[in-house]
């Protein structure tokens, strides 16, 4: 048998052994607080740390593979090379594409890596190129959306492991798709989390989930090493092509190279060693262009981030809806000010936060695809008291506008699955807590969270009952019925005209011209020459433009001239 | 009588209430939370604020005046603006300059604003062209440092309350100098502090020194309007020239536009309405160049910082010592990269942090000049065990080549007061909470931080008493001494070479060269002709360097050809 040499990063515990298939051998320290143990194993030994006196075998923080959960022995894996296929891909540029966010239990009846590789078909006709998994590591319990996470180098067993998504990822490959993992590194969920037992790992701060990951404080650096590894291994060993990271703004690091700067360099580099495109974008709360701007700029250097205030300007608009984060949202005049700046919130007040938020988009340096634009993602459904798309309070042709909007913008648009054909199932908040007392307080708190904005409690779905789950997976057989099938036609075309004209796909954001009418409800956005008209009124609206009709929803009539047109109630055209 | 506007910004409160000179009237809530009343009040009426039914008095966050300490009534208080004869005085910009730090308590025998004023004469000879004073805002007792500050409007009735600032203000621009003022906003003082009762002042977060002050969270836009009129104030109202801003590593904001550049932002404004030069200090544990970075640059545009580095680099090699935040320093080499880039840590392992610290200076864009450089400060003296200055432990050629490196770079040096003649008195660390309980505390945590080093307890002065004060005086009668006398001479001589030969200001850190000789112990620096060596060993060096001296500690010896140069133990000189 060969030997493996077992080595972790423990500088708390005065002693740590290694047992591997039921025997613990001793480990040696070395001066960087790393222990290390060579010890004959083979791929799929199962192994794990013992701690100073305890008898207790907990996993290795960088598990590969956790076959039995994550409170269980760590296993030896090595992904197997001859699976890849995809030599001759050389990788997607991110900014400008169309990403498809999904969800791996949900969007298939199986809930697996090689469930969802059996649709891609579907995404291929859709047209999209990326696709955005939720995140895949470790957690406790058999299903949750996946930001419970605590063991961050491990596939989840239940969607087919790490062998399942290199299967994945090759698949997507194959038909020229790129593939965007979300990843977590701002907290650990409530269960599993042994970290603080092998070193300090979490800071003395808390955000909105828990402890803040120690990036900043004494001994941070190896943390920091943990997350850059775990980054870089998902884009090197796994072919992953860009990385969405979960709620930068709850990192807590004031160092003066911020962690996503150093993430973003390191990730250029290897990006260079593989010789294909690699990508960040972070989830951000902080409207700051520092993210995206580039370094020689004083920027961090990431490729996109997500811009929530792009989807509150246009589903305020089309929707109406004015509660909680879109107060401020809801005007012609807000949606065309978001359209052409990027942020809403750029040193404005926001009412939502109490307080002045944000900074203005340097429109010149800085382009419109490096913000990500959505109507749906699964937060935007998800944290919604019963997880409702809005195709269950809009109709198709108000769907159609919001589509039309962000799939010919300048931005990169994303897509939440299902979004494309109006999916009839909701995207519920699901959890699976082993632990009696963590489900109960998960759902209790659920509930009381939304009783205290005038929900009835009963209405709130149970996160921890399996239905919610269950209720949450897309329903494909619907997908050729009619009334789905139009909405799926028109984002497929909206796809397509994206790809064809390239007009629409100019980053610059100050080659926009909006116009709008805020009494009559429509609103326009010229891009050289292809111009996008939205009704967002019940009523037709007649419209100074004309140009030949590219793609409607429904069909907009001209006069003789073709110098205005007039478009249906809530609909949309794009005039060329 | 004339009426007065009081008013108060007090979302918190369902009712709030003035009392002026002893009668309680009515306050108007606005919709942004400020409650208002016009009441007839004279100049020097007293008033404080009474919350919902407490019939307490609270003073005002904003309080001019506190003739009777911080838990007591406020006094309405204007400045004579006919004190003013600085009509002519049009500003010094700060970089470059020669600061001199004071406390203005043990800056004399009487303590006071006016008394420092008598000591000017001593400042213009020495050469010096700001007086940079340690913080003078309200707290409670009769004597501290000043970081303990709770009303940060008024100035401490002990110095001379807000009148007896003006006067030396007004004094030192009558002889040319500027002044810097250290104001506090990363936290408040343990006793004193009501601005809970009023409104979110605070945030959850905690630093060293306390909760941290709310300049990111909800309604944190009045909180920062609360710091930044302060700051601004003391810039119009008191003509003072400069800020210097503590700690600002401890103030926790994540927003898009950071407090500091805002406050940068609204200090040039500012400056370009007043028609002199405003200038920002920022002490920061960073290092990091984004704060004197340029805005178009990512930076916040601060005219400079603090650097530690260059104190340390200099003192370790001098002295010897490596305790503490030493470790890292020592060599020479450690001291002529310091000198060279500014940050000795800059993405390099600090081990005191236990971690990487800081990122280099762009020294083709960051001028040298926007780092304060020091061989003594308040921190550095007071915060040693005994508060013992360099000059108990050194000899005066050691003194000598500390200044000589720090006067003759192109750093913006600082001196803290009574460096320049080697004084006698320490600078101890000495408070006067009036409430036992408080002053018991401070006292046994400052025993105990030491005893964990090491010290006998017994050894460490009593914070709390008045003596640890007293001891803390300068005393002037000491200068005239020839030990003494001769420290300031070589002083008074290395400011007049740095304020005659314009090579030695040359703010660009790739315009120097820097030759040292580890074993031999000496270092050389070289400015565009003017050269600066210094033998930091006991022993005669020679080196390889003639040029005519110019100013020197020890007198050097040269051959006939002048091509070498031989400095004698613990010297320096200055070859031309």
């Amino acid at each position: 048998m060969e030997s493996h040499v077992f080595e972790v990063w423990a500088p708390t515990p005065d002693t740590v052994r290694v047992s591997v298939d039921g025997t613990v051998h001793p480990m040696t320290k070395s001066s960087q607080g790393w222990w290390t143990a060579e010890v004959p194993a083979a791929d799929g030994a199962r192994y794990g740390f013992l701690i100073d006196d305890d008898d207790a075998v907990i996993p290795d923080p960088r598990s590969p593979r956790q076959p039995d959960g994550v409170h269980a022995a760590s296993a030896l894996h090595t992904l197997d090379t001859d699976v890849w296929t995809d030599e001759s891909w050389t990788g997607r540029r991110l900014p400008g594409s169309v990403i498809y966010e999904l969800h791996i239990g949900t969007f298939t009846a199986e809930g697996t890596f090689d469930a969802a590789a059996a649709k891609l078909d579907h995404l291929v006709d859709l047209g999209v190129t990326f696709v955005e998994i939720m995140p895949v590591n470790g957690f406790n319990g058999t299903h949750n959306w996946g930001y419970d996470g605590v063991l961050w180098y491990t596939v989840h067993e239940g969607y087919g492991g790490p062998d399942g998504l290199q299967r994945l990822v090759n698949a997507c490959h194959a038909r020229g798709i790129g593939v965007v993992l979300d990843v977590v590194y701002n907290h650990l969920g409530p269960s599993g989390n042994y970290l603080e037992k092998f070193g300090p790992y979490m800071s003395q701060g808390a955000n909105s989930w828990g402890q803040t990951v120690n990036v900043a404080e004494e001994h941070s650096d190896p943390v920091r090493r943990y997350i850059i590894e775990n980054a870089l291994r998902w884009l090197s060993d796994f072919h992953v092509d860009a990385l969405r990271l979960d709620a930068v703004h709850a990192l807590a690091d004031n160092r003066a190279v911020h962690i996503l700067e150093q993430l973003a360099i390191e990730t250029e580099r290897l990006s260079a060693h593989v010789r294909r495109p690699l990508s960040l974008i972070a989830e951000s709360d902080l409207n700051d262009p520092k993210l995206i701007s580039p370094r020689a700029a004083g920027g961090y250097g990431l490729d996109a981030q997500w811009d929530d205030d792009i989807h509150h300007a246009i589903h305020a608009a089309v929707s109406g809806e004015k509660q909680g984060y879109y107060a401020d949202f809801g005007h012609l005049e807000t949606l065309a000010t978001t359209l052409r700046r990027g942020f809403f919130h750029a040193g404005t007040y926001s009412s939502f936060r109490g307080r002045v938020h944000g900074k203005p988009i340097d429109v010149r340096t800085i382009r419109g695809s490096s913000l990500v634009a959505y109507t749906t993602t699964h937060d935007q459904v998800g944290n919604r008291a019963i997880g409702d798309r809005p195709g269950f309070y809009l109709d198709g042709g108000q769907l159609a506008i919001k589509a039309a909007l962000v799939l010919t913008s300048p931005y990169t648009p994303m897509l939440f699955m299902g979004e494309e054909w109006n999916a009839s199932s909701p995207f519920q908040f699901f959890t699976s807590h082993p632990e009696p007392e963590l489900g109960k307080a998960t759902a209790e708190g659920r509930k009381s969270e939304f009783a205290s904005h005038g929900w009835d409690s009963d209405d709130i779905p149970d996160p921890q009952d399996v239905a919610t789950y269950d209720r949450s997976k897309l329903i494909w057989d619907e997908v050729s019925d009619d009334e789905h099938a139009r909405v799926l036609d028109c984002y497929r075309s909206l796809i397509a005209l994206r790809r064809d004209r390239i007009e629409i796909t100019d980053p610059w954001l100050d080659h926009i011209g909006v116009d709008y009418d805020e009494d009559k409800g429509w609103i326009s956005v010229n891009r050289a020459g292809v111009r996008l008209v939205c009704n967002l009124s019940p009523d037709p609206v007649t419209v100074p433009f004309g140009g030949v009709p590219l793609l409607w929803w429904d069909a907009p009539t001209q006069d003789e001239t073709a110098s205005t047109t007039t478009v249906p109630g809530h609909s949309f055209v794009v005039l060329d």
